[in-house]
C-alpha cells in the first residue's frame, strides 16, 4: 500500500473520531458578530490552535483588535507551499424558533433516503469543510509523520462579521504567511455528485444615492407636476440605467469585458446547467438579463447592475398624498473581467448626475469597490487539484464561475501575491446562514479524502 | 342705519364675547381618530348643538356609528336656501413636544408686526372658521331677529378621519339637507389681503402597486442580472408613466380635458400669480410638469400622476446584496374636468400590466376614486358672494382653482344634488395639521362680517 492509500484508508478508519472533533468545535458558540460570544471565539480558536498542534503544528491563537486569528505552521516537508485558509467563526443563529433542535448541539439525521447530515450552526459554513482539511492533516501526519508539502493553516474568526482585522494582519505578516498557493474550503460542489473548482468571482461596485428635491414634503394636490419629484427623478435614472435588450448603458460600461475564452465556454457549456430548473426554484421562468446570454454567462462571466433598494414616500398602510422631499436607492454593479471598479462609479456617478433636475441635489455614498478576479486554470496547481478530485469522487471535477465575492480571496491575491485555488463540498440545500444548517456526512468524509489526494498532487 | 350696518357693527361690538365662544369650543379635545377622545368629540358635538339651539335654531346632536352629527335649522326667512357644512373635530397634536403651549388652551398672541393671532388645535382647521358663519348668524338674529335666508348648519364630527358616516347620513336625510346651495368654510384666501372663492376641485384616482418576482429575497451575486429585479420593473413603469414633455402617457388620459375657458384663464392672468415665490418657498425653482403650462394651469386645472411613495428590498444603513421578492408604489393622479377616474384606472392597470414580465404578478390596490367638480361662476350665487366678499375686503375676491381634493364637496354635489360656494379666511401660513396652529384675529373678525354680508347678499 502506497503512503496515499495508506492515508485515505486512516481516514476512513478513523471517521468516527473526526466526527468527535467536529462535534466539539460545533458546540463552541462562535457567533462573531455579536460581543456577548466573544469569549466563545476565543476558545474556538484556542481549540483550534491546540488541535493543531496536537497534529504537530507550530500554532497560535494570535490577537487582534477583534477575535484572534490562528496561525499554525507544518514545515516538514519541502516542495511548493500552501496557505490554507478558513474561518471558525459563525452567523448569528436568529430565529431561534425556526430551529429543530439547539443549534450548538449538533447531531447526525438520517433522511428520508438513508443519507445521513450533520446538523448545526457552521456545520457547512465553515467549520465542517475547515474539519475536511485539518483531518487531513492528521491522516497525513499519523501515516507518514509529515505532511506532502509544507502547510500554513490561517483560520479567521471575523468572516462573519466584516472581516476588517483580516487585511492589516495579512499585510503584517505577509512574509511568515506567503505560500505558493492558497487554499479555501468554503464554497460548494457543483452538484451533489459533482466535485468543483471555483475559480472566477466578480468584483463589485456599491452606490447610494439620496435625491432631495423640495426642503420638506408636500401636499401632491397643491405641488403635483410643478415640483419635481424625487421618486420620479429615481424611477427614471433607474430606468436608464439597462436598455431594452437588458445591456447596461454607463457610457464605458463593458470596457475590459472580453467574451469568454473559448475553452472555458466549452467546459461551462458540458455542465449542462438546467436554467429552467435554477429559476424555477424560486418561482421564476425567464432569463432577466442581457438578450443572448446564457444564465451561467449572466451570473459567472457577464456584468450586473442591480437596485438592491430604493424608497421614497410614505410606504405605510393605506395611501397619503405626500411629494417626498427625498428618494434614494442601493444599486450594486457587479464586475468580471478588467472592468474598473473607479471607472464604474465615475461613470455611474456622471450618469446620475446628467439625469437631476437643476433644483434637485444628489448626495453619494460609497459602498464596497472591488476588482473581479480569475485563476489560471491551466497552471498545475489547479490541474493538479482537478485531477485529484477527480479521482476521490469518481467523476470529473469542473472549473466553475460563480456570480457572488469572496473579498478573502482579493486580499490573499493582494496582500500575498498568490493564486487561491476555492474548493469546497458544500452543497446548495445546505441552509447556511439560516435555521437548521447542514453539511452532507458524505461531503465530510469525502472532504477529507479529497484534501489528502490534493495535498498529495500539489506535491508531486 | 339699514340692517347690514346694524348687524356688521354688532359683530364689531360683540368681537370680544365671540372669541370667548371660539375658545371655549378650542378647549374641547375633538380629535376624531383616537378612540380615546370619542366622549370629548360627543361634548363638541352637543355645544355646537346648544349654542345653535340659543341662537334660535332647532339644533340636534345626532347619532351615528362614529362620532355625533349637528344638524340646525333656522326656517324663519323665505327665500333661497343655504346648507353650510363644518366640522367640528381636529387633528391630532402629535408631535405635542413641538407646540409651544397647550394646544387645547387657546391664546391670542401678538406678533412682531404688531398683529395677533388665535393659537391652539381647529384654531383655523376648521372650529374658527366654522364659528365666523355662526357668529353672523347670531347678529344677524340679534339685531332683526330673523336671518335673511332660511339656512341649515351641519357640523361632521369624522372630517379629519375619513368621514365614512357622513355619505349615508346625507342619503338617509337628503329631504331634510337639501338646500339651493352649499357653503363651505374650509379653505384659504388668496393672499392676506385677497378674499377667494374656489370653484374648480380636482378628482383622485389612487392606486396602489404591488409587483412580485421571486418567491423570497435573493442573493444578487448569485443571481444578479438573471432574476427579475421588481425594483427595475417597477421604476420603469413609473418612469415611463410620464414623456419627455411631462405629460402622462396613459392612452386616453387626456379625453374630457379641455383648455382652460377663456374667461377663467384670464382671471387667472390677472391673479399675478408669482410661480418662482411658489416654488422657492419650498426650496425648488424649475417647474416640473407639462412644457408649456404656467405652474397655476399645473397645480389647478391639469391633471397630474405622482408617486406618493414607492419601495423594494433593503432601505437600512449600510447595503445588503439582495434582490427583493417584492417593491411596491403608491401611486396618483389628479383629475380635472370630465376625466373619469374608472377609465383612468383602467388605462393604468393596463399599462402596468403589459408592463410586467410574462413571470413576475402584480397586485391593484384600489385607493380613492372621486371626478373633479368645477361650479357655474356665472351663477348668481357666486357672483354675489363675490361681490360681499369684495365690498368687505375693499379688494376683488377672485375665482381661484384648487390642486387638492374636498371629498364632502363631491358627497354634497351627489347626495343633495346642490353647488357648493367654498371661501374661507385660512391662510397658507395657519399650520393646520401641524403643532401650533393659528388663525389670524384678523381672518376671524373678518371672516364674521363677510358671512353676514354673503347671507345678505344671497337673499337679494
Amino acid at each position: 500500500m502506497n503512503d496515499l492509500d495508506a492515508v485515505l484508508a486512516r481516514i476512513d478508519a478513523n471517521a468516527d473520531a473526526a466526527l468527535d472533533r467536529l462535534f466539539a468545535v460545533l458546540r463552541i458558540k462562535s457567533i462573531s458578530t455579536d460581543p456577548a460570544y466573544a469569549a466563545e471565539c476565543k476558545t474556538c480558536a484556542d481549540w483550534h490552535a491546540a488541535d493543531l498542534a496536537s497534529i504537530g503544528f507550530t500554532a497560535e491563537a494570535r490577537t487582534t483588535p477583534g477575535h484572534p486569528i490562528v496561525v499554525a505552521h507544518d514545515r516538514s516537508a519541502t516542495g511548493p507551499s500552501a496557505l490554507f485558509y478558513g474561518h471558525y467563526d459563525v452567523q448569528p443563529v436568529d430565529p431561534l424558533a425556526l430551529w429543530e433542535h439547539d443549534p450548538f448541539e449538533p447531531r447526525i439525521e438520517t433522511r428520508a433516503d438513508g443519507s445521513k447530515v450533520i446538523r448545526g450552526r457552521g456545520a457547512s459554513d465553515d467549520k465542517g469543510q475547515v474539519m475536511t482539511f485539518i483531518e487531513a492533516c492528521r491522516a497525513w501526519k499519523d501515516v507518514t509523520g509529515s505532511l506532502p508539502i509544507p502547510v500554513t493553516v490561517l483560520l479567521e474568526g471575523e468572516e462573519e462579521s466584516g472581516g476588517v482585522n483580516l487585511p492589516p494582519f495579512l499585510k503584517d505578516n505577509a512574509a511568515e504567511l506567503k505560500a505558493d498557493i492558497g487554499l479555501i474550503c468554503d464554497t460548494n460542489m457543483w452538484d451533489a455528485a459533482t466535485p468543483a473548482i471555483q475559480t472566477m468571482l466578480r468584483g463589485l461596485c456599491g452606490e447610494e444615492i439620496i435625491i432631495t428635491a423640495a426642503d420638506r414634503d408636500l401636499h401632491s394636490g397643491f405641488y403635483g407636476s410643478a415640483a419635481a419629484n424625487p421618486n420620479h427623478v429615481l424611477a427614471r435614472i433607474i430606468a436608464d440605467l439597462r436598455d431594452a435588450n437588458g445591456r447596461v448603458t454607463l457610457p464605458g460600461f463593458y470596457d475590459g469585458v472580453p467574451e469568454l475564452p473559448e475553452a472555458l465556454k466549452q467546459q461551462w457549456d458540458s455542465l449542462n446547467f438546467d436554467a429552467g430548473a435554477f429559476l424555477g426554484a424560486i418561482g421564476l421562468s425567464v432569463p432577466a438579463g442581457e438578450k443572448g446570454r446564457s444564465v451561467l454567462e449572466m451570473t459567472w462571466s457577464r456584468p450586473t447592475c442591480e437596485v438592491n433598494g430604493m424608497g421614497g414616500g410614505y410606504q405605510g398602510a393605506g395611501f397619503k398624498t405626500v411629494i417626498p422631499s427625498v428618494a434614494s436607492a442601493k444599486i450594486s454593479f457587479r464586475l468580471v473581467f478588467d472592468q474598473d471598479p473607479h471607472k464604474v462609479r465615475a461613470a455611474f456617478r456622471d450618469f446620475v448626475r446628467a439625469r437631476i433636475p437643476a433644483d434637485c441635489k444628489v448626495e453619494f455614498i460609497e459602498h464596497g469597490s472591488g476588482s473581479a478576479i480569475r485563476f489560471p486554470i491551466e497552471d498545475a496547481a489547479f490541474t493538479k487539484s482537478r485531477d485529484a478530485l477527480t479521482a476521490e469522487w469518481g467523476k470529473p471535477a469542473v472549473f466553475i464561475g460563480g456570480g457572488g465575492s469572496i473579498p478573502v480571496t482579493a486580499e490573499l491575491k493582494k496582500a500575498l501575491g498568490m493564486d487561491v485555488m476555492l474548493t469546497g463540498f458544500a452543497l446548495e440545500d445546505d441552509r447556511i446562514h439560516s435555521p437548521n444548517e447542514k453539511y452532507n456526512l458524505h461531503s465530510f468524509r469525502k472532504g477529507m479524502r479529497s484534501w489528502a489526494r490534493i495535498l498529495h498532487a500539489l506535491a508531486q
